[in-house]
C-alpha cells in the first residue's frame, strides 16, 4: 500500500460536506449570508463555544486571519505570533495588507510554542523602544505550526499576559479541530477565532468566528470589501454544517491524529522526530 | 405559478457543476491551481476566446473586479468607469483597496452604456485637472449593470479610445454569457476579464482571465496576498469546468435572456420599462 | 511697471515671519512640538477661533489636508467634495492614500460653491446606491477654489447638512485667511480646519487645527507616521505664531483681495471675468 | 559650565543655513521644486557623489527613508535592516505605511552594524519560508544608530549581498556626516540615499538623494501624493545648499564628533560606555 505524504490539502472532501452542498443547491434562498444555513451554522458554533457569536464563511485559513487580524488593530499596530505562524511564513504579507500595514513582530519558541515570559518581552520591546509601533493583538496558533497542541493552562497565561497589556487575542484554529480532538481547549479570552475546515476533510470553506461582538462590524464591512462575501454563501455554510454535525471534524482530526501517532511509531528510533506528535 | 424576482443569487446552481465538484472531490490533486482540472479550464478558456490566457478562480466577482483593476495601475491611478459599474457601487471600495488608493473616475450614460466622447472628455478633464490621478484603466461592463448589451462596434470603439490613451482595458463579465448569448462579443482588446458564473447558474466560482500575459504575476501575487487562492482551487475550477463545457454557460444564458423577454412582452404596455431588453 | 501673475507661491515670505524663524533659531528648545513656541500657537489659536483646540504645524496644505481628512474616516468612507475640491483636484489621491482607499464623490456647484441640496442628493444616491462606501466626511474650502467665499449663513447650512447625517466636517482654509478678510466666517460645527499660510505670505508652513478633540489622537499619530512630525517643529511654529500676529495674516490677506479687486477694476468690461471676486 | 545632553535636536541652526533662508526669501521663483537653488543643490551633490543624481528636499528624515523605501520596493517585498535601524524603531511603520504593507525584516548585529553572512541568512530564510515575503531591499544605516560608522570594505560586502539576492539598497544617513568626518564612506551600489541635515546643524530640511535614476519618477510622484512636496520647495533647498557650501556638514560633524570623543574620554573608566566612539 502506497501513501502519499504531499500535504493536507491534497485530498478531497468527506461526504456528508458534498452531500451538504448538494442539499443546499436544490433550493432558493436569501442571498450574502442572510439565508437559513448560515443561520443555523451561527447557533451550532454558539453551542460549541458556549457562547454568542458572529460568524463569516470565506474560502481560505488565509482570508479568515488577514480579516480577522485586520479588525483587531490600527494600521500603526504591533501583531505579536510566533516567528513560524501562518500570518508571518504562508500570506504574503495579508494581515500587512488588510489592516494597512500593521507591523508583524516575531517571537522565538521551541516545538512551535510561544511562552508568556516571552510574548511580554516582546511587548516591552516594542513599548520602549521609541515609535516602533503600538501593541495591539497576540495571535496564537493552536494546533501550532510544529503539530504540538498548547495546553489549557499554557492558553490561559499567554491570553492573561495580553489582557494585562490590553492586547486584543487572535486564535488561528487551522487545524482547531486537531487539538480539540487531543484535549478540552480552551477559547475563554480569545477575541476571534480562524476556524479551519479545509485541511481537515473540508472542501472549499474556513469560518471566522467572532466572540467579541464589538469587533464583528469591522470584520463584516471588511469581509464584503476585500470580495470574500460570496453573494450564495449559503453554499460556504453548508460545508461548514456538514463538517460540525455528528462531530464529523473531531472524528476526522482523530483520525489524522492516529494517522500521526502511527507514523511517529513507525518512524520512531529510525529518524529523528523534529516535533513531538501532541495531537492523539 | 408564482414567480420570484427577488434576485439572480437565490437560485442554486446547475446539475452539472454539482457533479463536477462530486468527481473532483474523489480522488487527489496538487494544490494550490496547480491541479490537473485548472490546467483544463485555462485550455478551454484559450479555445473559447482565441489566444493564450492565464486564469485565476476566485469566489465572487468583486474579487475577481478587484485583483483585475489593482493589477492594472499604480496606487495614484485613474479608473474610468460607468457611474453605475459594479465596481463603484457595489463593492465598498475593493478597488480603492486594492490598488492602494486608485481614484475612480465616473461617467454618466444612458442605458448603462458608456461613449467615447465621454470617456474622452474624463481622460481629458483628468489630464488637465492638474495632479488628480494619473490616467490607468478603463474598465467596461458587458452585458451592462442596466442588462443592455455593447455592440461589436460600441466595444471596438470604446477600446480604441482607452489605446490612444495608453490605458488598459478591464471588462466586467459578471453577465459577459447574456451578451455572447445575444451577439457575438468583443474581446479583442481587453486586457482582463472577470468572468462571472455565480449570476448564471454557478455556485461559488468566478473567474480571472488574463489575455495581457505581462498582468499575470501581478494578478497571481495578489491573489494569494488576498487570501483568495484556496489550498483547494480545483474545487473552484471544477465549477467553471463545467460550465464552460457543452455551452453550459450560454444555454443558462439564453435561457435568462429570453425570461427577460417574456418579462418584457408580458408588461409592455402596462408599465414603463426603464432599460430596455437587450440581451434576447 | 510690470506684473507678474503667475502663481501665489512664487513670492517670498513676510519679514515677520523671516525675523521669528531668526529668533526661534537662537535657543534650545524641547523637540517633536512640545516646545514652547508650538504651546503659544496652540494658545493663539484659541483666542481666535473662542474655543480650545490641538495643533499641528505641516509643511503643506496637502499634507493638512490629507491627514485631517484621514482622521475623520475608515479606509470605506465617503468624503463629499466640490468637484473642483483641492483633494480631488491637486493631491494626486493624497486623501486616498492617507485613508486607506477612502472615495472622494465630487458635487457640482457654480463659483465653487456647494449648495446643501446637491450634498443631500450625493448623500443619499451613496446611501441607496448599495455598497458604493459609507458616508463620513462633508470636506468645504473657504475661500473656494474659484475664489469666492462662502457667506456665514451658507456656512451654516452645509454644515447643517453634514450633522443631519453624521458626517464630519473638513474646512479646507488654504486661504481663509482671504475669507475671513472680507467678512466674519463661521467655523462652529467644524471638527479639523487646514489653516493655510504658504499661499499668504507664509514660508513652507500650514497648521491642522483640530476643534474636535477626540479625533486629536488620529492626527497625531499619523502626522508622526507619515514623516510630517519635525523634530523642529518649533520652526515650523515660529512661522504661524508670526502670521498669526499683530492681524499678519488679514493684513496680508485683505492686500490681495484689494489687489485682486483692482485687477477685476482694469479688466472690467475687456475681458470676461469667469469668477466674480468676492474676498473683497 | 552647564552641558545639555538631551538629544541632536534641541539646538537651532548654523547661521550660515538661517542666512540662506533669508535670501532666499527676497525673491522670486518658480514652484515645486522647479527653482535655481534647488537645480544648484542637485549640482551640488552631483559633484559630492561622483554622479549625476536626483534630488528631493524633505523636512524630517523619516519622510526620507519612508519615500525612499517605498519606491523600491511592491506592497509583498521584504526590507532587510538591522534591529535598531530608525526605520524599525522610530517611524510608527512610516515604511510600511508608504509601501502599503512591506515587511521589515531585522537582523541584529553588535554595535548597531549589520554583518553580510547574517544578512544572507535572513534573505534565505525568507526565500525559503514559503510565502513570507519577496526580497526586495536592504537598508543600510550610516553612521548607525549606534553611532558607530562602517568602513568602506564592511559596506562593500554588504552591498554586494544585496547585488548577488537582486536587492536595491537604501542608506539611510541621518547621520551621513558623521561617517564622512571620520573616513571616505563608500555609496557605490546605493540606490536611494536619506542624506540628513536636522541632526547636524540643519533647520527643517533633509534630502532624499537617487542614484538609480529609474526610481526617480517614482520617488517624485510619492512624494507629491503624500503632502511632503512644498509649493516653495526653495525653502528647504536654500537649508540643504548652504549645509552642503563649504563643508558645513562635515564641519558641524567634525564638531560633533570630536564633543563624542571628549566625552568618551571624560567618562571613560567611570561608566561603561555601550558603544564605542569610532565617528573621531
Amino acid at each position: 500500500m502506497t501513501k502519499d505524504f504531499r500535504s493536507d490539502n491534497i485530498l478531497g472532501c468527506s461526504t456528508e460536506i458534498l452531500d451538504a452542498m448538494t442539499r443546499a443547491a436544490s433550493g432558493t434562498a436569501t442571498s450574502y449570508g442572510n439565508d437559513e444555513i448560515t443561520a443555523r451554522v451561527r447557533e451550532r458554533c454558539g453551542e460549541i463555544f458556549e457562547r454568542d457569536v458572529d460568524i463569516f464563511p470565506v474560502i481560505t485559513g488565509s482570508a479568515a486571519n488577514a480579516l480577522a487580524v485586520a479588525s483587531m488593530t490600527e494600521p500603526w499596530g504591533a501583531v505579536f505570533c510566533h516567528v513560524d505562524a501562518h500570518i508571518q511564513r504562508d500570506e504574503l504579507g495579508a494581515v500587512e495588507f488588510f489592516s494597512g500595514g500593521a507591523k508583524l513582530i516575531t517571537i522565538q519558541g521551541a516545538e512551535g510554542k510561544l511562552h508568556p515570559v516571552d510574548v511580554q518581552n516582546a511587548i516591552d520591546d516594542v513599548r520602549n523602544g521609541g515609535k516602533t509601533a503600538v501593541p495591539a493583538v497576540l495571535s496564537l496558533t493552536n494546533a501550532t505550526e510544529a503539530g504540538t497542541v498548547y495546553t489549557n493552562d499554557e492558553m490561559r497565561s499567554l491570553i492573561e499576559v495580553a489582557r494585562l497589556n490590553q492586547l486584543r487575542v487572535h486564535l488561528d484554529g487551522a487545524r482547531l479541530a486537531n487539538a480539540i480532538a487531543s484535549a478540552t481547549t480552551r477559547v475563554t479570552g480569545v477575541d476571534i477565532l480562524s476556524l479551519g475546515a479545509t485541511k481537515n476533510g473540508g472542501l472549499t470553506a474556513d469560518l471566522i468566528v467572532v466572540f467579541n461582538k464589538e469587533l464583528a462590524e469591522g470584520v463584516s464591512i471588511r469581509w464584503h470589501r476585500s470580495g470574500h462575501r460570496p453573494s450564495k454563501s449559503r453554499f460556504l455554510s453548508a460545508q461548514i454544517e456538514a463538517y460540525l454535525t455528528n462531530d464529523l471534524w473531531l472524528r476526522n482530526a482523530r483520525h489524522a491524529n492516529a494517522m500521526a501517532a502511527r507514523l511517529r511509531d513507525g518512524i520512531s528510533g529510525k529518524v529523528e522526530i523534529v516535533h513531538p506528535v501532541e495531537a492523539n
